[in-house]
Protein backbone atom coordinates (compact mmCIF):
# COMPACT_ATOMS: atom_id res chain seq x y z
CA UNK A 1 0.00 0.00 0.00
CA UNK A 2 1.02 3.26 -1.23
CA UNK A 3 0.04 6.71 0.95
CA UNK A 4 -1.31 9.61 -1.38
CA UNK A 5 2.52 11.22 -0.52
CA UNK A 6 4.64 8.39 -1.34
CA UNK A 7 3.10 8.05 -4.76
CA UNK A 8 2.83 11.72 -5.58
CA UNK A 9 6.55 11.47 -5.08
CA UNK A 10 7.01 8.46 -7.23
CA UNK A 11 5.18 10.34 -9.60
CA UNK A 12 7.46 13.60 -9.72
CA UNK A 13 10.33 11.32 -9.41
CA UNK A 14 9.47 9.62 -12.62
CA UNK A 15 8.90 13.33 -14.31
CA UNK A 16 12.27 13.99 -13.06
CA UNK A 17 14.06 10.89 -14.49
CA UNK A 18 12.04 11.58 -17.63
CA UNK A 19 14.17 15.10 -18.47
CA UNK A 20 17.16 14.74 -20.53
CA UNK A 21 19.87 16.75 -19.78
CA UNK A 22 22.14 18.38 -22.15
CA UNK A 23 25.58 19.71 -21.31
CA UNK A 24 26.73 23.18 -23.49
CA UNK A 25 23.75 23.85 -24.97
CA UNK A 26 22.31 26.18 -26.59
CA UNK A 27 26.55 27.14 -25.49
CA UNK A 28 29.37 26.11 -23.76
CA UNK A 29 28.90 25.74 -19.89
CA UNK A 30 24.99 26.21 -20.02
CA UNK A 31 23.40 22.49 -19.04
CA UNK A 32 20.19 22.26 -20.96
CA UNK A 33 16.77 20.18 -19.35
CA UNK A 34 15.16 19.30 -21.90
CA UNK A 35 11.72 17.97 -21.63
CA UNK A 36 11.19 16.32 -25.25
CA UNK A 37 12.49 12.73 -23.35
CA UNK A 38 9.59 13.34 -20.69
CA UNK A 39 6.91 14.00 -23.81
CA UNK A 40 8.31 10.50 -25.35
CA UNK A 41 7.07 8.55 -21.62
CA UNK A 42 3.56 8.71 -21.79
CA UNK A 43 2.82 8.39 -18.19
CA UNK A 44 5.22 11.12 -17.26
CA UNK A 45 3.65 13.42 -19.26
CA UNK A 46 -0.07 12.59 -18.12
CA UNK A 47 0.84 12.88 -14.66
CA UNK A 48 2.33 15.98 -15.18
CA UNK A 49 -0.32 17.61 -16.66
CA UNK A 50 -2.73 15.68 -13.94
CA UNK A 51 -0.96 17.33 -11.28
CA UNK A 52 -1.34 20.69 -12.53
CA UNK A 53 -4.86 20.09 -13.19
CA UNK A 54 -5.28 18.92 -9.22
CA UNK A 55 -4.05 22.14 -8.13
CA UNK A 56 -6.09 24.06 -10.16
CA UNK A 57 -9.05 22.64 -11.60
CA UNK A 58 -11.09 24.70 -8.27
CA UNK A 59 -9.37 28.01 -8.52
CA UNK A 60 -11.48 29.49 -11.10
CA UNK A 61 -9.12 29.75 -13.43
CA UNK A 62 -10.30 31.43 -17.09
CA UNK A 63 -7.50 31.30 -18.55
CA UNK A 64 -4.07 29.25 -19.43
CA UNK A 65 -1.82 31.88 -20.98
CA UNK A 66 1.21 29.42 -22.62
CA UNK A 67 4.46 31.35 -23.77
CA UNK A 68 5.82 30.19 -27.34
CA UNK A 69 7.37 27.24 -27.61
CA UNK A 70 6.93 24.95 -24.98
CA UNK A 71 3.74 26.76 -23.09
CA UNK A 72 1.92 25.64 -25.89
CA UNK A 73 3.02 22.50 -25.34
CA UNK A 74 1.93 22.14 -21.68
CA UNK A 75 -0.97 24.87 -21.62
CA UNK A 76 -3.73 23.22 -23.72
CA UNK A 77 -3.85 20.13 -21.97
CA UNK A 78 -4.33 22.20 -18.32
CA UNK A 79 -7.03 24.87 -20.24
CA UNK A 80 -9.15 21.89 -21.82
CA UNK A 81 -9.16 19.87 -18.60
CA UNK A 82 -10.14 22.39 -16.31
CA UNK A 83 -12.62 24.54 -18.91
CA UNK A 84 -10.54 27.71 -19.57
CA UNK A 85 -9.74 29.86 -22.71
CA UNK A 86 -6.32 29.45 -24.12
CA UNK A 87 -3.92 32.04 -24.64
CA UNK A 88 -0.63 32.11 -26.70
CA UNK A 89 2.02 35.05 -26.08
CA UNK A 90 3.92 34.51 -29.02
CA UNK A 91 7.37 36.12 -30.41
CA UNK A 92 7.00 39.25 -32.44
CA UNK A 93 5.32 39.23 -35.68
CA UNK A 94 3.80 35.96 -35.42
CA UNK A 95 0.22 36.86 -34.27
CA UNK A 96 -2.05 37.95 -36.88
CA UNK A 97 -3.88 40.47 -35.16
CA UNK A 98 -3.85 43.54 -33.36
CA UNK A 99 -1.61 42.61 -30.28
CA UNK A 100 0.39 44.18 -26.96
CA UNK A 101 4.02 43.61 -26.40
CA UNK A 102 6.26 43.49 -23.74
CA UNK A 103 10.05 43.91 -24.32
CA UNK A 104 12.46 42.37 -21.83
CA UNK A 105 15.92 41.83 -21.15
CA UNK A 106 18.11 39.08 -22.50
CA UNK A 107 21.99 38.43 -20.77
CA UNK A 108 23.30 39.85 -24.34
CA UNK A 109 20.13 42.76 -26.09
CA UNK A 110 16.71 42.73 -25.83
CA UNK A 111 13.76 40.50 -27.10
CA UNK A 112 9.83 40.74 -27.17
CA UNK A 113 6.59 38.89 -26.46
CA UNK A 114 3.23 39.82 -27.77
CA UNK A 115 -0.33 38.81 -27.20
CA UNK A 116 -3.58 39.34 -28.95
CA UNK A 117 -5.33 42.55 -27.92
CA UNK A 118 -8.91 41.25 -26.15
CA UNK A 119 -7.36 37.92 -25.56
CA UNK A 120 -7.21 38.32 -21.97
CA UNK A 121 -10.45 40.50 -20.48
CA UNK A 122 -10.54 42.75 -17.75
CA UNK A 123 -10.59 40.72 -14.19
CA UNK A 124 -10.18 37.43 -15.99
CA UNK A 125 -8.21 35.23 -13.75
CA UNK A 126 -5.17 34.05 -15.65
CA UNK A 127 -2.53 30.72 -14.64
CA UNK A 128 0.60 31.33 -17.22
CA UNK A 129 2.62 28.06 -17.67
CA UNK A 130 6.11 27.41 -19.19
CA UNK A 131 7.98 24.76 -18.95
CA UNK A 132 10.76 26.18 -17.13
CA UNK A 133 11.65 29.19 -15.54
CA UNK A 134 15.66 30.44 -15.71
CA UNK A 135 16.65 33.80 -15.27
CA UNK A 136 12.53 34.75 -15.28
CA UNK A 137 13.15 37.71 -17.97
CA UNK A 138 10.39 35.85 -20.02
CA UNK A 139 7.66 34.89 -17.30
CA UNK A 140 8.10 38.63 -15.97
CA UNK A 141 7.21 39.66 -19.61
CA UNK A 142 4.30 37.84 -20.04
CA UNK A 143 2.87 38.82 -16.35
CA UNK A 144 2.84 42.35 -17.64
CA UNK A 145 1.29 41.51 -20.15
CA UNK A 146 -1.53 39.84 -18.69
CA UNK A 147 -1.88 42.99 -16.26
CA UNK A 148 -1.30 46.17 -18.75
CA UNK A 149 -4.34 44.55 -20.40
CA UNK A 150 -6.54 44.48 -16.81
CA UNK A 151 -5.57 40.89 -15.98
CA UNK A 152 -5.23 39.00 -12.73
CA UNK A 153 -2.42 36.45 -12.84
CA UNK A 154 -3.34 34.06 -9.95
CA UNK A 155 -0.10 32.19 -10.37
CA UNK A 156 2.22 31.00 -12.61
CA UNK A 157 2.92 27.07 -13.22
CA UNK A 158 6.07 25.55 -14.64
CA UNK A 159 7.47 22.15 -14.52
CA UNK A 160 10.99 22.76 -14.16
CA UNK A 161 12.65 25.45 -11.95
CA UNK A 162 16.71 26.24 -12.10
CA UNK A 163 16.65 28.27 -8.37
CA UNK A 164 20.44 28.85 -8.90
CA UNK A 165 19.66 31.36 -11.53
CA UNK A 166 16.70 33.27 -8.90
CA UNK A 167 14.46 33.89 -11.16
CA UNK A 168 11.71 34.05 -8.55
CA UNK A 169 12.86 37.41 -7.81
CA UNK A 170 11.68 38.70 -11.22
CA UNK A 171 8.33 37.79 -10.62
CA UNK A 172 7.47 40.31 -7.85
CA UNK A 173 6.29 37.96 -5.19
CA UNK A 174 3.83 36.94 -7.81
CA UNK A 175 3.15 33.02 -7.18
CA UNK A 176 4.81 30.16 -8.61
CA UNK A 177 4.26 26.16 -8.81
CA UNK A 178 7.04 23.52 -9.95
CA UNK A 179 7.48 20.28 -10.33
CA UNK A 180 11.03 20.00 -10.46
CA UNK A 181 13.70 21.91 -9.49
CA UNK A 182 17.41 21.49 -10.50
CA UNK A 183 19.19 23.40 -7.93
CA UNK A 184 23.04 22.40 -7.29
CA UNK A 185 22.87 19.92 -10.06
CA UNK B 1 -33.63 15.20 -30.79
CA UNK B 2 -30.44 15.73 -33.01
CA UNK B 3 -28.75 12.55 -34.87
CA UNK B 4 -25.15 11.81 -33.96
CA UNK B 5 -24.71 13.63 -37.95
CA UNK B 6 -26.61 17.06 -37.25
CA UNK B 7 -24.87 16.89 -34.15
CA UNK B 8 -21.49 16.60 -36.03
CA UNK B 9 -22.19 19.42 -38.53
CA UNK B 10 -23.12 21.75 -36.07
CA UNK B 11 -19.66 21.17 -33.92
CA UNK B 12 -17.87 21.72 -37.37
CA UNK B 13 -20.10 25.15 -38.03
CA UNK B 14 -19.39 26.04 -34.53
CA UNK B 15 -15.88 25.44 -35.33
CA UNK B 16 -15.58 27.06 -38.36
CA UNK B 17 -17.00 30.33 -37.27
CA UNK B 18 -14.60 30.53 -34.14
CA UNK B 19 -12.17 30.69 -36.20
CA UNK B 20 -11.03 34.46 -37.53
CA UNK B 21 -10.11 35.85 -40.84
CA UNK B 22 -7.51 38.19 -41.00
CA UNK B 23 -7.15 40.29 -44.41
CA UNK B 24 -3.20 40.76 -45.93
CA UNK B 25 -1.34 38.79 -42.88
CA UNK B 26 1.16 38.12 -43.76
CA UNK B 27 1.54 39.95 -46.82
CA UNK B 28 -1.13 42.00 -48.82
CA UNK B 29 -3.74 39.64 -51.06
CA UNK B 30 -3.38 36.72 -48.56
CA UNK B 31 -6.45 36.16 -45.76
CA UNK B 32 -5.03 34.41 -42.50
CA UNK B 33 -7.06 31.83 -40.81
CA UNK B 34 -6.38 32.53 -37.25
CA UNK B 35 -7.15 29.88 -34.79
CA UNK B 36 -6.51 31.45 -31.58
CA UNK B 37 -10.22 32.96 -31.54
CA UNK B 38 -11.07 28.83 -31.61
CA UNK B 39 -9.16 28.86 -28.62
CA UNK B 40 -10.89 31.29 -26.63
CA UNK B 41 -13.82 28.95 -26.88
CA UNK B 42 -13.44 25.81 -25.01
CA UNK B 43 -16.21 24.19 -26.49
CA UNK B 44 -14.82 24.86 -30.22
CA UNK B 45 -11.13 23.77 -29.07
CA UNK B 46 -12.51 21.14 -26.90
CA UNK B 47 -14.98 19.68 -29.76
CA UNK B 48 -11.79 20.11 -32.22
CA UNK B 49 -9.96 17.36 -29.71
CA UNK B 50 -12.94 15.77 -29.20
CA UNK B 51 -13.62 14.91 -33.15
CA UNK B 52 -10.11 14.14 -33.34
CA UNK B 53 -9.67 11.86 -30.54
CA UNK B 54 -13.31 9.81 -31.63
CA UNK B 55 -11.20 9.18 -35.02
CA UNK B 56 -7.77 7.64 -33.65
CA UNK B 57 -8.11 6.20 -30.58
CA UNK B 58 -8.36 2.53 -31.73
CA UNK B 59 -5.87 3.45 -34.90
CA UNK B 60 -3.25 2.45 -32.50
CA UNK B 61 -1.15 5.41 -33.16
CA UNK B 62 2.18 5.36 -30.86
CA UNK B 63 3.39 8.54 -31.83
CA UNK B 64 1.74 12.00 -32.11
CA UNK B 65 4.19 14.37 -34.30
CA UNK B 66 3.39 18.38 -34.05
CA UNK B 67 4.68 20.86 -36.49
CA UNK B 68 6.41 23.99 -34.88
CA UNK B 69 4.50 26.00 -33.47
CA UNK B 70 0.85 26.00 -33.71
CA UNK B 71 0.99 21.83 -34.01
CA UNK B 72 2.31 22.27 -30.60
CA UNK B 73 -0.87 23.28 -29.02
CA UNK B 74 -3.65 20.44 -31.04
CA UNK B 75 -1.19 17.60 -30.85
CA UNK B 76 -0.31 17.16 -27.52
CA UNK B 77 -3.94 16.91 -25.93
CA UNK B 78 -4.83 14.18 -28.94
CA UNK B 79 -1.46 12.49 -28.00
CA UNK B 80 -2.45 12.53 -23.98
CA UNK B 81 -5.94 11.13 -24.75
CA UNK B 82 -5.22 8.17 -27.13
CA UNK B 83 -2.39 6.75 -24.72
CA UNK B 84 0.73 8.18 -27.71
CA UNK B 85 3.89 9.90 -26.95
CA UNK B 86 4.06 13.28 -28.63
CA UNK B 87 7.20 14.44 -30.61
CA UNK B 88 7.67 17.64 -31.89
CA UNK B 89 9.44 18.98 -35.36
CA UNK B 90 10.68 22.53 -34.74
CA UNK B 91 12.72 25.08 -36.56
CA UNK B 92 16.46 24.79 -36.74
CA UNK B 93 18.71 24.87 -34.08
CA UNK B 94 16.20 25.04 -31.06
CA UNK B 95 15.92 21.11 -30.77
CA UNK B 96 19.20 20.67 -28.22
CA UNK B 97 19.67 16.61 -28.97
CA UNK B 98 20.96 15.12 -32.17
CA UNK B 99 18.75 15.60 -34.96
CA UNK B 100 17.60 14.71 -38.64
CA UNK B 101 17.00 17.60 -41.16
CA UNK B 102 14.57 18.39 -43.98
CA UNK B 103 14.89 21.19 -46.31
CA UNK B 104 11.57 22.75 -48.17
CA UNK B 105 10.60 25.09 -50.96
CA UNK B 106 8.98 28.71 -49.93
CA UNK B 107 7.27 30.72 -52.28
CA UNK B 108 11.08 32.19 -52.18
CA UNK B 109 14.15 30.29 -50.75
CA UNK B 110 14.05 27.56 -48.11
CA UNK B 111 13.34 26.51 -44.60
CA UNK B 112 14.16 23.76 -42.51
CA UNK B 113 12.14 21.39 -39.77
CA UNK B 114 14.12 19.23 -37.45
CA UNK B 115 13.57 16.13 -35.38
CA UNK B 116 15.23 14.63 -32.29
CA UNK B 117 17.34 11.35 -33.56
CA UNK B 118 15.30 8.47 -31.73
CA UNK B 119 12.11 10.44 -31.17
CA UNK B 120 10.47 8.00 -33.87
CA UNK B 121 11.46 4.59 -33.92
CA UNK B 122 11.04 2.34 -36.94
CA UNK B 123 8.06 0.94 -37.31
CA UNK B 124 6.54 3.10 -35.35
CA UNK B 125 2.91 4.24 -36.13
CA UNK B 126 2.89 8.29 -36.39
CA UNK B 127 -0.04 10.39 -36.81
CA UNK B 128 1.11 13.97 -37.85
CA UNK B 129 -0.97 17.44 -36.72
CA UNK B 130 -0.77 20.86 -37.84
CA UNK B 131 -3.14 23.74 -37.77
CA UNK B 132 -3.62 24.32 -41.28
CA UNK B 133 -2.59 22.89 -44.64
CA UNK B 134 -1.82 25.70 -47.27
CA UNK B 135 0.95 24.81 -50.34
CA UNK B 136 1.58 21.80 -48.07
CA UNK B 137 5.40 21.95 -48.23
CA UNK B 138 5.92 21.90 -44.30
CA UNK B 139 3.72 19.14 -43.84
CA UNK B 140 5.35 16.90 -46.79
CA UNK B 141 8.84 17.52 -45.46
CA UNK B 142 7.49 16.52 -41.78
CA UNK B 143 6.55 13.56 -43.33
CA UNK B 144 9.95 12.92 -44.85
CA UNK B 145 11.40 12.90 -41.36
CA UNK B 146 9.61 10.47 -40.07
CA UNK B 147 9.53 7.78 -43.16
CA UNK B 148 13.76 8.60 -43.17
CA UNK B 149 14.24 7.39 -40.22
CA UNK B 150 11.83 4.33 -40.65
CA UNK B 151 8.30 5.41 -38.63
CA UNK B 152 4.99 5.06 -40.99
CA UNK B 153 2.66 8.13 -41.76
CA UNK B 154 -0.94 6.52 -40.83
CA UNK B 155 -2.31 9.92 -41.03
CA UNK B 156 -2.27 13.79 -41.10
CA UNK B 157 -4.70 15.56 -38.87
CA UNK B 158 -5.28 19.21 -40.01
CA UNK B 159 -7.84 21.41 -38.65
CA UNK B 160 -7.57 23.61 -41.62
CA UNK B 161 -7.18 22.80 -45.15
CA UNK B 162 -6.94 25.69 -47.77
CA UNK B 163 -7.91 23.59 -50.42
CA UNK B 164 -7.45 26.20 -53.37
CA UNK B 165 -3.66 25.64 -52.67
CA UNK B 166 -3.89 22.53 -53.77
CA UNK B 167 -1.43 21.22 -50.86
CA UNK B 168 -2.55 17.34 -51.03
CA UNK B 169 -0.69 17.09 -54.09
CA UNK B 170 2.65 17.59 -52.48
CA UNK B 171 1.76 14.30 -49.88
CA UNK B 172 1.94 11.65 -52.51
CA UNK B 173 -1.04 10.49 -51.03
CA UNK B 174 -0.85 9.89 -47.81
CA UNK B 175 -4.24 10.22 -45.99
CA UNK B 176 -5.26 13.82 -44.56
CA UNK B 177 -8.00 13.73 -42.46
CA UNK B 178 -9.70 17.68 -41.93
CA UNK B 179 -12.10 19.82 -40.25
CA UNK B 180 -12.84 22.44 -41.94
CA UNK B 181 -12.06 23.35 -45.56
CA UNK B 182 -12.09 27.65 -46.85
CA UNK B 183 -12.68 26.68 -50.39
CA UNK B 184 -12.75 29.69 -52.74
CA UNK B 185 -13.36 31.95 -49.09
Amino acid sequence: MTTAATEADSRLTHIKDSIRSIPDFPKAGIIFRDVTTLLLDHKAFKDTIDIFVERYKDMKIDVVVGIEARGFIFGPPIALAIGAKFVPQRKPRKLPGPVVSQEYSLEYGTDKIEMHVGAVQPGERCLVVDDLIATGGTLAAGIQLIERVGGEVVECACLIELSDLKGRDKLKGKPIFILVDFEGE
